[in-house]
């Protein structure tokens, strides 16, 4: 029988050998341990600690869960995967809804591109699927929030002066699926959307559209401090440089807004 | 003999369970399903079959071949694997040649860079033994178009004299091995070499090239019906705000060939 | 004993197809082999040959050694992990400490993103590990260069001045971390640090911080030609339009230099 028990012995270290194997390939394409980032960096592993995670994130300018909703939408705009299974589930501990999570995806699509949004939606899957969410927790695909028309029509106009007739497609498509269908999408608060995308412009370096789309999350109801926390923040996440590219941007809109509100 | 066959069974088990591992593997490394962006995002599932696929590509100012030329084009030029497969095998249904997609890569390894090009070549590879492409069918590595001479000397003197002095390394390699080889390479039509170079810069973010190459591309054939809906359909895979970033740019270079065509 | 003699030759072979499939998800997730360059792109081929390796590499005006660290910082920026493992150990072969690694990472977290450095550490820890890189081979956590107090106070003040107000959490941290701790940091030449810096804003197309991080390259010893030759190694690896947006900007700089050393 010595061989029936070598057998099943190995049979048995094969089983578990493999099990190992596919739990460090999970582990890599998905999270670095912290032993990870001190066996490499140690002095990473101590900023880490110390500043991002000790400090940065417990700053009062920004609520844990905005923080949270701020890092994922820039992991999908930059389509940085192995992070996003840890801070998918960081925000839903943090408030953020399993229907929140969808929308976020789904607004990202169309302001990141489709592939960001598929590659996210591959990571969420797994994420849902351990803590079971199930469809009903989501968001219907129809519904619709009061839309401000005389705001929108001026909108519409504007870019439709400038470049309807150069590119009718993106026009038209600008109108009738972002501003009046994916916009006005009930399972994420407009200020949740603004903060969504001014994060995902700020990670990319797409300062173009930042005054924009700033104005309207601040007409959305986010603060000045809460949009100095945004960048705070997302210079450790998507790097210095975006950060700063970013601030004087930001402050341009801020003045403006100052100076039209007296 | 009951140990025998719990063992056979174990191992026939072991390697089922081990082939569909692989097989999850593949498919999260390569393409998301159907059932994944409904389980995860209803309404992405909606835009994604109703307008993407159902309008977008249906349009009719730029053919199926083009638009999947553009796609694979932003998908590497952005390094995002996880859909190129499925967007490769819709190119080569669509009537690009195995040739043109070998063209294509190592285009974009100049326009995008090496390892952008390294990820397409690993994707790439498994698509074409897939379809039993053999090596005969892509394009050989010398032969060469006519040149436009006058046109290379006019571009070649003005960089150099702008930059020769200071980078006298990269300006020798535009000429030798891109404007003298690689754009010469007759495995894909220049008028192709532009949509591809075109839809990596829009995808990108890079408009300060865009002048230059978008009069080529026009140069090359390209209507600017078809540049327009070029970004209208880059705006659905690289985002929004990348091709709002290129319509003032395209917007100026038709005007400036308008007036300059009185 | 046949029975027997099946099973452990089925398990030999199981045995040895798990690791062979575990080799070839290694290598698709590591890097691209010469035969699948050659087997989707011939041409692609030759060039890397030819050009990268025979020509690029060898030039004079940059040491492999600059080179390496050039690259490696490029391919963090982008956050393309296929190539890293491979130009890590071209990195340490050419003479890059493995403390200077560790710092590289460390640096990039900063000027690259959290998640950038994150997926370094993933792939730095398996290159370590496979040339036994024990941790007391890092730098320590501590420690420190001397600092220019004046030249660190006059860009606190000007950033201050700009930024303080709207961005009181930013401004602080890029005095106390970044220019207080990180750049002192002694595991990593001032220059190789500026190297590093130079390297991430050319890769991504960030030329707004160029003029400062290049000024400061100089300032710590890179010439005008080794500028020049980083540029234009960078072209093959993050494309030449990010090349071509670095050279307007360098070339001011460089002007700018000469000007005021008369």
């Amino acid at each position: 029988m010595k061989l029936f028990t070598a057998l099943l012995v190995a049979l048995a270290f094969m089983s578990s050998s493999i099990q190992a194997n596919e739990a460090n390939t999970m582990a890599r394409q998905t999270t670095v341990s912290r032993a990870d980032i001190a066996a490499v960096a140690p002095a990473l592993d101590k900023y880490t600690q110390e500043r991002l995670l000790g400090e940065v994130w417990k700053r009062p300018g920004l609520s844990a869960r905005d923080r949270s909703i701020v890092t994922v939408a820039a992991l999908i705009a930059r389509n940085q995967m192995i992070e996003l299974p840890y801070y998918l589930n960081v925000a839903l501990d943090n408030g953020v809804k399993p229907s929140e999570i969808s929308e976020i995806i789904t607004h990202l699509a169309f302001y990141s591109g489709w592939p960001n949004a598929m590659s996210a939606v591959a990571v969420a899957k797994d994420v849902f699927a351990a803590r079971n969410v199930s469809t009903d927790q989501l968001s219907p695909t129809s519904g619709s929030l009061p839309l401000d028309e005389a705001a929108e029509a001026d909108r519409a106009t504007r870019v439709g002066q400038q470049f309807g007739a150069a590119f009718p497609g993106i026009v038209q498509y600008t109108t009738d699926i972002l501003f009046r269908d994916l916009w006005l999408r009930p399972g994420l608060a407009p200020k949740d959307r603004s903060l969504v995308t001014v994060a995902a412009l700020i990670a990319t370096g797409q300062v173009a559209q930042m005054p924009y789309h700033l104005n309207r999350a601040m007409d959305n109801g986010l603060t000045q401090e809460q949009a100095g926390e945004v960048i705070t923040h997302l210079a450790f996440y998507v790097g210095w440089p975006n950060a700063f590219s970013a601030m004087p941007v930001a402050k341009d809109v801020f003045e403006k807004r100052a100076k039209s509100s007296h």
